[in-house]
């Protein structure tokens, strides 16, 4: 019988299968990168699928070596991600793989995780298993850049999505901005939610709109609700007050007067920041295992959050409507450019249709 | 021999050539009509093809009919627009076809001038001649809908071109605005002055940008240059003083005074408008026999316009940049509206790519 032969085509095959089951995890693993795997017997046939659908739960390899039971035996793992080799809230993959007689490891992305980072890879070629690496690499980086800017930056990913008209609004001079976009585009910052960690706004979101700022039950777990606030100057009564819903966060900076703390309701969680910016915030909120979030702030705040490289990713619904309005309504307020080489210049972007809007995609 | 059924189907066909053919008289017409013609001989053999090419030239089915010759007895001819029937600066269409034989005319559009509008094809059918109407009747009122509107409300057709960043500005806080567009883009604005009778700014736009408001040389002949101002306060020196390279048009209203309209550069056109508003410019401008206007004003000038009904199509050329900048530079200003459901709703949008930039095209 024919000796399965990896070569980097069929190694790429597979490896695009992987990605795909790892795909299968988007808003469910989060802090844990996504990740997907597939087992061949000693002749190529596939023999074991698996990803990593939630955080705490059996990682990738995992399922897909148990599929394959005994046939594991001499035959190749193709997985995204390197296998981890510390003792987590799971055992170490690289044991389960020593154990499994897998012959041959086919790794894409190395795991910039500290605790791993090249060591899984080591563990396995000095027990004597063949190691590809670096398959389908950018596709697996680009898979999970929320978890790779996590962990190069200690921030999570940062998506600014905004509502604006054909001449750029956000809303009315009178502050009326409902709708500028389509239910379509509406369901789709649904969407957008359920696969975030946490959506932000600014104290003048809060009093202004007294959004609910949930995915509509779309996630399995509905993002934390952060209100970053310097004033604490927030109303009494509020949708996101409503804990049942989903959690919220009220986040401030050391100047906060305590009384205006103690007046927060009752199970809203409260953050007290070395500072009442983006930047800090995002770092409190990676703490907490949060791998991408959602700024959906008024102008001022969505300016600041950009300046201090808290967006890396912007969801522009366009609305094919004229506002119009002298005492500006629009997404940003001054970044203090004086000519136009200096402004933000935009270079990936991907555009779709929903409903009657264009949506744009950025990469910042 | 099988003569020619004229059927529906090739009809069309043939009517859709007349309209390619119609379309080569693009940016040359005005103030007349595009308009192109096909002969076919009576076994429906085409024999000759026709257009309209500039104004004061032949008209379409007189090129056609030269062309085919004796070809055109009992033959049949496909025009886009009801045949003339009045002694313009040429000799009446319908004089032609009789003298010509042909048997069987295919009209597309009825002609809205008032001196034809049905008796073209009246005198035809008087004298025997077969007439079928209305082919393809939408998409040659498409190609003609400046000169149909033009007819219509005795204003010519509008269009506000606007190069906005993707949040939605026209320039810095400072007024820098060089360039915000591509260079394609800026190609593409060449373009459609090459098209266009009359580009349109305000004083505002003369004082900050001193624009040249040419084709660069695409146009037969260079739109007449045209700056609507109600304080008469602009510079002694500016490019558009400049008469050899184009024609300039100063529009002000009766309040303006008798001292500074002397002061106007000798060579420049000066006309004194009932009142300094877009409708009534737009109305001297169609005596003078523009078909087509283009607005490349400020805000202030652009929310008039849109607000008179001499805006019928936008051009927005959305580069991606943000700007930001708090005192607006925003493409319109306040149209004074107080909820989303009164805000100008567009429903017609063909969008497409030009350099980085997107070119959104919309019929108001």
């Amino acid at each position: 019988m024919k000796r399965f032969n990896c070569t980097i085509q069929n190694c790429s095959f597979w490896m695009r299968r992987a990605i795909q089951l790892a795909s299968l995890g988007e808003g469910t693993v989060s802090p844990n990168p996504l990740v997907g795997a597939v087992v061949l017997d000693k002749h190529g046939n596939i023999v074991g699928e698996g990803f990593h659908s939630r955080a705490g739960e059996s990682h990738a390899e995992v399922g897909a070596l148990k599929q394959a039971q005994h046939k594991a035996q001499g035959g190749t793992l193709i997985v995204t991600l390197e296998p981890c080799c510390h003792q987590g809230r799971t055992a170490p993959c690289t044991d389960l793989i020593l154990k499994s007689g897998i012959a041959r490891v086919v790794v894409g992305l190395e795991d910039p995780d500290l605790r791993v980072s090249g060591k899984g890879i080591s563990i396995l070629r000095e027990a004597g298993i063949e190691v590809v690496e670096k398959i389908l690499e950018k596709e697996i980086a680009y898979q999970n850049r929320t978890f790779l800017h996590r962990n190069l930056t200690g921030r999570p990913w940062g998506i600014l999505k905004c509502a604006i008209s054909l001449d750029g609004r956000i809303g009315l001079p009178n502050g009326k901005s409902k709708w500028i976009s389509s239910k379509e585009s509406r369901l789709k910052v649904h969407k957008l939610r359920s696969i975030c960690d946490a959506v932000i706004i600014g104290g003048g979101t809060l009093r202004k709109d007294d959004p609910l700022l949930t995915s509509r039950g779309l996630a399995r777990q509905e993002p934390l609700r952060v209100v970053l606030t310097s004033s604490l100057d927030v109303p009494e009564n509020a949708q996101l007050w409503d804990i049942d819903v989903a959690r919220t966060l009220v986040a401030f900076g050391p100047q906060a007067k305590q009384s205006l703390v103690n007046k927060l309701p009752i199970g809203v969680e409260k953050l007290k920041l070395a500072e009442s910016k983006p930047k800090e915030l995002l770092k409190e909120l990676a703490k907490k295992g949060c791998n991408r979030v959602l700024w959906e702030c008024g102008p001022d705040l969505a300016t600041v959050a950009l300046n201090e490289n808290c967006v890396q990713e912007l969801v522009f619904f366009v609305s094919p409507k004229l506002l119009g309005g002298l005492p500006a309504m629009t997404p940003f307020s001054d970044f203090g450019f004086n000519s136009i080489d200096q402004t933000f210049a935009l270079e990936k972007i991907s555009l779709s249709k929903t409903g009657k809007d264009f949506v744009l995609n950025i990469l910042v």
